[in-house]
């Protein structure tokens, strides 16, 4: 099977001109077919605070009400898709920038009223796996920004991750799929007082002991659990390390 | 060949939701392949309003400085573009947004500056008609922001009664194509004052006698000059009329 490699980015490597810059000319370098997911969050708070919208979190996850959604449609739709699009047809990528509603290749349902009401954000429920497959066999790039919708005419904010995660479940039938999740460290870490203590490679076993020993906590669990899914629907390789040690082979490998 | 329509509709109709139900819902019905390019200044303007972002107009033409070209990319490919794309796929079609960086499929190169420079605002260089003509035939609707790019990094502010003359144009030798141009009144008026003195069919020559006593003038000039180009280079038909006539026949007509 072909290899594709789909990388995510989130908001600071893809809001600071530079690092946006020194990571599209690494993407472009990638050899086979590749998918780029990108956030945003960050510009979307900025222009919100802009705008006098307070940006309201509940456990580090966003609420987005009207005025939000229209907020992250502009930033994540419009600002950081098409800028990375743009670069990246200059570099001679043939890229797309996409949203869930676009060719309905990622189809949401609004999230049900728990405890918190998150407001308009969607839960992903179909990938239509031969859109994004026929476009990524024509040669194209598809960026994807973290934007889901329900068919019912709406658009839902969708955790980047999950878009990443998603797209290589659905790909992972059809190429030999590198998940690449980049944050803002090298890799996993199991001290993380010391940035160097990057846990090379990931079991199921281990990451569920490193869980109930501290070690791995916060937002890192959500992060792992999207790889471990991804690993289970057939994806061979899930990689979680900074932007600028995509090619170091550094990194902690999820298997 | 293939029937082609496609409707350019400015900013008034797609930025009230009433009205861009209705015209959706329009547009839909229309048998055979389809695109539609859509405005979006007024929301612009509003954005960059409450951004303390002054908008500065020049012969009715926007200036377009670095923080202009943030805000229309926003609005024109984020906001308006995905807002139609996720209703249109509520109605069963399958759209797909795009600026001219997308798949590359329109090239422009910054306007020189002559009298007035008018910043980052591109004048249209080379469309990809296979890329275009293909989404077409696959049965995909493209929505098209007015926005390209020179394919050196930068994305570029363009008139859409351009981007929809343009594709007009580099579709005439795939489908019989007719061009609509939506906007506030029922047609070319023959008397600025009587809304109903729609001129029902204009040459090329009556234009320009029509211009020379001054009947037409203002901003419709620009508009008649594309429509005119685009009937020279083999566009069926391009009709000048108010969005809610688009199925009325009425309108004027310019062969």
């Amino acid at each position: 099977m072909n290899q594709l490699t789909i990388i995510k980015v989130g908001g600071k490597v893809v809001e600071t001109p530079e690092s946006l810059d020194n990571l599209l000319r690494q993407f472009a370098q990638i050899i086979g077919h590749k998918v780029l997911v990108h956030g945003g969050g960050r510009t979307a708070t900025q222009l919100a605070t802009r705008l006098g919208i307070e940006s309201n979190l509940v456990n580090g996850r966003r609420i987005t009400d009207a005025e939000m959604l229209k907020v992250v449609t502009m930033v994540y739709g419009g600002l950081v898709n098409k800028t990375i699009v743009a670069k990246l047809q200059a570099l001679g990528l043939n890229a797309l920038g996409l949203t869930g509603a676009d060719l309905n290749y990622m189809r949401s349902e609004k999230r049900p009223v728990a405890e918190v009401d998150y407001g308009f954000v969607g839960d992903v429920k179909e990938v239509q796996s031969d859109i994004l497959a026929n476009l990524i066999g024509q040669g194209v790039v598809p960026i994807l920004a973290p934007l889901t919708h329900d068919k019912k005419g709406n658009l839902l904010n969708t955790n980047a991750d999950t878009i990443a995660g998603e797209a290589a479940k659905a790909m992972a039938k059809r190429f030999d799929v590198t998940l690449i999740y980049c944050f803002e460290k090298k890799g996993v870490l199991s001290d993380e007082n010391d940035d160097e203590s990057v846990i090379p490679e990931l079991s199921y076993e281990t990451f569920k002991a490193y869980v109930s020993d501290g070690v791995i906590q916060g937002g890192m669990i959500p992060k792992l659990e999207n790889a471990f899914e991804a690993i289970q629907a057939g994806v061979k390789e899930v990689i979680i390390t900074r932007a600028d040690a995509i090619f170091g082979g550094g990194g902690t490998r999820v298997r």
